[in-house]
C-alpha cells in the first residue's frame, strides 16, 4: 500500500522502468507526471507511435484535406473534435496536452516555447491530428531480419526534400520529404513488401535507386536527421516522411500550432501488429 | 447443324478464332486437333499457361524436390501420376500428349524432335510437371497499368543465367535463370507488391539494379531471348524465370524428357486473378 500510494502520488514516478516492454499506457502516465521527458524510440515497442500536429479549428479543414491528399506522408491515425483533448480510438485516458514527453509550440511559424506539458496553451478551437510514423514500419523491418544501419549506429534516419510536391490545400503546400534507409537489393525488395502492407505508417517507398531523380542533389547531405553511409551494393530506398506535414506547417506559417518535439511522440494504443494490412 | 458438325469433324478447326478471349479449353483442343500450331502468347488471357516438363519416373522424385527446393524458379502449379496423360486439377479433359500446340523431345539431352503430339512417345512411367509461368504476372502488371517494354516491341523477355545456385537435388542443378525488365523505379515498387502476391508464377523480383551483382556481366547480350534496351531513370528488375528448370534439365541429360517448345505453352483452366495470394 504505501508504495503504490507513493507512485500514485510520486511528481517523479519511476519512469526508469520504460523500456521496450512498457504499455502505452505506461508510457503516457509517466509523461503525464513529469517524470518521463525522454525520446520515445525503443519504448513500448509494440505500440504504434504518432507524429502530433494541433492546429485551431480555422486551419484544421486545409490541414485535414492536405492529410487526405497525401496520404503516404500524411497517413491519418486519427483526427479530435474541436476542443476535446481525448482521442479516445487512439488510447484509454489519452489527455493529449500531458501525454506526450515534449511539445513545440509555434505563433505564426516561430517556435515559443518546448514545453512537457501544453494545458496552458489550450484552446476550445484546438483540433489534434496523429500521424503515422516510421517507427512502426522500421520495427516491423527489423522483425523480419532487415539490417537498418542508423539504427544499428543509434543515430536519427536521414531525411531529404525531394521534387516531389505534395498536393496542396489551403496554405498547406510543399515538397515530399522523404526518409532514406540504405539495403541490398534483395533486402529493397523484401523491405517493399512489407511496408505496402502498413499504409497507415506510410506504406511502400515513394522511390529507390539513383537520388537524382527525385531531386536530391547531394545524398551525402541531409536536410534533417544525420547523415548515413551507403556500401557497395546498397540501393538508397526513399519513404515518404511525416516531416512532410511538419514541413507543411512551417511553410504556412499558422497563427498558432502544437507539435509534438522530434523524437519525443505520442505512444498510441494501437498495436503495431493490428496495421498490418492484406 | 451443318456447321456444328463441321466443326466437330474437321481436322482443322477455326483456330484463326483462336485470341486473348478465348477459353483454356479453345486453345488445347484446337491444339490437340493440330489445327493450331502457334505461340499462345496473348491467347486465353485470364488462364495461367504453364511450362512443361515430362520426365520418367526414375528421375521424377529428384525433379519434383528440385522444384520443392527452387519455388520461385520452379513453382509447381501440378504434378500428374507415373504413366497418367491427364492432369485434372489442370484443365477438364487435358491430355498432355497433345494438347500443347508444340513439344520437343529429348534424349540424354539431345533434342530429337519437335512434333505437334507426342501420343507416339508415351510410356507408362512418364510424369508430368506443369510449372508457373511470366505471362501470367506479366498479365497482372499490364492490368495494373506498368509497361513491359519487350511486350510493346513484340520481343521475347531478355532472360540471363546468374551466379545464383539452385539448390540442387540429385542430378538437377544449375544457375538460377532469370528474366529482367526495365521499369522506372516508381514502376519497379509496384512490381514488387503486384508479382509478390502470385507466388505461384515466380512471385517478387530476386533482385534489381546493378546486374552484376547477380553474375551478369553484359546486360546487352541475354543467354535467352532478345535484348532490350534500359533508358535513363529505369532499372533492370529480375524475375526468376522458368527456364532454370529447363537448363537443369539440359545439365542433367536425362535419357528421356519432354518439355513444350519455347513459347508454346500449356495453358490450363487456372484462371489468373485465382492466383493472387493475400
Amino acid at each position: 500500500m504505501t508504495s503504490s500510494l507513493a507512485s500514485r502520488t510520486s511528481a517523479r514516478p519511476q519512469d526508469h522502468r520504460l523500456d521496450a516492454a512498457s504499455s502505452a499506457l505506461d508510457v503516457r502516465l509517466a509523461a503525464r507526471r513529469g517524470g518521463f521527458v525522454g525520446h520515445t524510440s525503443g519504448l513500448a515497442a509494440e505500440y504504434v507511435q504518432a507524429n502530433l500536429a494541433v492546429l485551431p479549428a480555422a486551419q484544421a479543414e486545409d490541414f485535414r484535406r492536405f492529410c487526405a491528399l497525401n496520404p503516404q506522408a500524411c497517413p491519418l491515425l486519427g483526427v479530435s473534435e474541436p476542443g476535446d483533448p481525448t482521442l479516445a480510438a487512439l488510447g484509454v485516458d489519452l489527455d493529449i496536452r500531458s501525454d506526450v514527453p515534449r511539445y513545440r509550440v509555434w505563433r505564426h511559424g516561430e517556435l515559443v516555447e518546448e514545453p512537457t506539458d501544453v494545458s496552458a496553451w489550450w484552446r476550445e478551437d484546438l483540433v489534434t491530428f496523429a500521424i503515422g510514423c516510421s517507427f512502426s514500419f522500421e520495427h516491423a523491418l527489423l522483425a523480419e531480419g532487415i539490417p537498418l544501419r542508423h539504427v544499428e549506429q543509434g543515430r536519427n534516419v536521414a531525411m531529404y526534400r525531394t521534387s516531389i510536391e505534395t498536393q496542396a490545400a489551403g496554405v498547406f503546400r510543399g515538397p515530399t520529404v522523404v526518409s532514406m534507409r540504405p539495403l541490398s537489393a534483395a533486402d529493397a525488395i523484401r523491405a517493399v513488401q512489407i511496408t505496402a502492407r502498413l499504409p497507415r505508417v506510410h506504406g511502400a517507398p515513394l522511390h529507390l535507386g539513383d537520388p537524382s531523380r527525385i531531386g536530391i542533389r547531394d545524398i551525402a547531405t541531409p536536410d534533417y536527421g544525420d547523415a548515413v553511409e551507403i556500401r557497395d551494393g546498397e540501393l538508397p530506398v526513399f519513404w515518404a516522411c511525416g516531416v512532410t506535414p511538419q514541413s507543411a506547417i512551417a511553410t504556412a506559417r499558422p497563427p498558432f500550432c502544437i507539435t509534438h518535439a522530434p523524437g519525443y511522440m505520442l505512444v498510441t494504443d494501437l498495436m503495431n501488429r493490428d496495421l498490418v494490412e492484406a
